[in-house]
């Protein structure tokens, strides 16, 4: 406690698997005006995990330059993802081509994969099933996988059974902006997965589109926030790239600080609860 | 532009009447559990404008003590306030002591004041005439007034007109810590409060509980936000006070970078609009 | 309760000062497409109180039509209203004025007004300072007042001290179809206007859109509710004037029965309150 | 049209496979005070399906009473339900039992189901996974399924594609009351569900709490709700009753009647987006 008094930003490191990170914010690389643009908003963000999609037409612009060789490899620690997929079969083939690129690469992300297996090209919503069986099948042949998927508890509960290092409800559909739709159901899943195992992280991906939205995910107690098209589409994605950055450890320091109750108003008897009594 | 990109943190002060503020979040003093803690927790806040009851029974502790002394008056311009006054009469004699006490240490803020008329002791809610016709009072003895008030549009115009240097509505009851309950009526009054003088500064003051409810209120557009329970009263106001520093920051920086839209899901054609319209 | 059980749909008829109404539904008349239109939704929506704008420019339309000669008298208590009165002075002649036109027609609802004295062409929001001024003159002049106000709670205490028979605050701006954007401030109302007084009639005036928003105003606690553009601008008047005069009676009954307790799942120990809490 | 404008009661069944159902609201059978207040309660809600355990110990009270003896199967068509099956296997043992039965009764219930395989005790959501595998062999035995699932969008065109009669989404866990926590994964499903095939039921099934939360479920343009502890579990059951009757009725007509948009205010010139735009 003294340490925290006197030092107020300082904050344990989140550990997923094997990976210790110093920032609780993860970025993702697409959607980016230019290579140079991504390369300065990466570093703005201040994470130190960058997810890359890995599948061929995603690693590759249109002139043939790869992303991978405007991302510093001995900086970052690449988490591959597998977006584009839409089959478990699919999934498990491109984690497995990441794996085989970081090899060569060298970057300690060889060992780990962002799982997103899609049900629908419209809405990028995750495929339930599929990401389950992706996910055992990944464990099995020795990733460490962290799991993309809905804010469905019972889902969720099944991809760590499944052994997944970390479980990553979407707050709300990819690039749709409308921060977490249903805290309620992070909560459950918070209560699932950090059941016996407080340390186990769970990581909001998706959906979130303003500073406000990284803050409140941390404020419900989640371990860290992955997002990309909120800093790469935003008018200015430099400023934005910052305010995400800072929105994260703040909305965790609120988190640890422990907030005042909500109340109908200060001097009301008792926090608000979610009951509307009968008026009379 | 170039500014911005090399130097995400960049932003213009906001000025409000003669005052040039580098910090867009205001503290208050109150509820501490000690004047130490207070001191450090100014500090950490980043302000440079500190809000402080001047009513004698406020100014003063149970041991005599007087919270003025506890601050730092070279470093921070006091914005003196009416906390507990619940007349214009008695609001306007306690700005005239704030004034008083202030040129007596000659720290800047003698020439303006936080104007609160409360309406009850229960739910400590502004009174809106009598908070006009204070303001009213205030501005025509030289006061540059500040003036807190509930979040109705109609209300903050009169104020403005009342010639109010700053209207500052509640985004919930003080204390209450449930954040900016009616963000639509903070809108209007931004459209009411800003058109054709876009620099007028609206500051959200009363209410937020966390540092979300903090960035949201900036990325709303509101120029400042003013808070004190929701540090002073959190388990760990140190830790908090930090939180606030960076979640008013960051929600600047997000106002200013413009975010995504909300859609329903990212490849929906239109932004989400508030229309449920017939499902058949 | 053995009368509620045998019969569900009994309830007590709603007193506002001398008037006794069996539907808790106060309808509008104006935008409609045409007086037949008018008199159809009106009979549907099951009123029998119906507000009618006496400003000479809305009484009579285009082809010099009157409003009244297309209302039963002797089925409608009509409630007169200061619609597009933006001063204290004009609102208290219009009252008179509809005053004198319904003593001349022998309607009953000459010795009552819905007082609306708005503060913007725009919005519609009310003006607090003149709501009160007219209402204490109308008062004095033998009126019994309903105020539409906003839902400031000390806005709706000093109307009640003033005199006004009925406080109707706003859900959201007149003809905005939001609904009631600020449950917590129409909670603080009614514990203001209801202690040691619980038959104070408090009823939703403005800005719902559709028949969920009438039911949970009256599983609020409220008294009543009074709308016009959600029926008169719907694209089926007659079938949302049905669904309004439902509404309205499920929302009472809701509100009687005593709705069961809301809790994150059905065997969580305590109701879901307001607290974020620390995560870990 | 002209039909609905002289008649605004009037509108077409709902049909669900091979049953067609007058009234849109399902209700449920447990947790009633005694089998007589259940009887009671299921004839003032005025649906004609009304769903039951079927698994042993559901179906017999502590006095060994069977609760079909208490309820009117020439009236009623029973939509016999897995409710306590936490795997695939034991639901479609349990349906088999139930149609086993409602044979025996020669209940027309006895060619449907509704499916709930439930993923644990505590929240009693369901089981995606488990539910789809149940749907495919229960409509590969013959029968009409009805399935019981979160409100993710993915699994609930899963279900269709297994060959389900109707998706149900909850609103919010069973019994929680919390109403449709997530309006616009409902509105997703919908879009899922609907495409090319209007008139596919989707019904809300768990979670509503009050008349309000019906009427909102039925303003999504969902063709009906189900639900059980909101009445049973009201401190005067018979009364809720009639109000979800009337609540599923009028919900229905306002989303045939096509609302009203909403707006900031009633002259904004578009309706409101969800975009928060930078306010300077």
């Amino acid at each position: 406690m003294t340490t925290v008094l006197t030092q107020p930003s300082a904050d344990s490191d989140v550990v997923i698997g094997t990976h210790t990170l110093k920032s609780r914010l993860i970025v993702g690389t697409g959607k980016y005006a230019t290579f140079e643009q991504m390369q300065e908003c990466l570093k703005i963000s201040g994470a130190d995990v960058i997810t890359v999609a890995v599948r061929r037409e995603r690693l590759v612009d249109a002139d043939g330059r790869n992303i991978l060789d405007f991302i510093d490899l001995d900086q970052y620690t690449i988490l591959p993802n597998t977006a584009g997929c839409f089959t478990a079969e699919d999934a498990v083939r491109v984690a497995k081509l990441g794996r085989e690129i970081l090899r060569g690469l060298e970057n300690p992300g060889a060992d780990w994969v962002k799982l997103e297996v899609l049900g629908d090209t419209k809405t990028l919503l995750p495929d339930p099933v599929a990401t389950i069986e992706a996910c055992r099948q990944l464990v099995d042949d020795g990733f460490q996988v962290l799991c993309y998927t809905s804010d469905d508890p019972i889902t969720a509960r099944r991809l760590k059974e499944a052994g997944a290092t970390s479980v990553m409800p979407a707050g709300s559909p990819i690039g749709s902006g409308q921060g977490i739709l249903n805290p309620n159901n992070v909560r459950i899943c918070m209560e699932y997965l950090k059941e016996d195992d407080p340390d186990y992280p769970v990581i909001v991906d998706a959906g979130v589109g303003t500073a406000s939205d990284v803050a409140f995910a941390m404020e419900l107690g989640c371990d860290g926030v992955l997002l990309n098209t909120a800093i790469a589409s935003a008018a200015n994605p430099h400023l934005m790239a910052d305010a995400m950055r800072q929105a994260c450890i703040c909305g965790r320091q609120a988190s640890l600080a422990g907030r005042i109750p909500k109340k109908l108003y200060a001097t009301a008897s008792s926090p608000i609860d979610g009951t509307i009594t009968n008026g009379n």
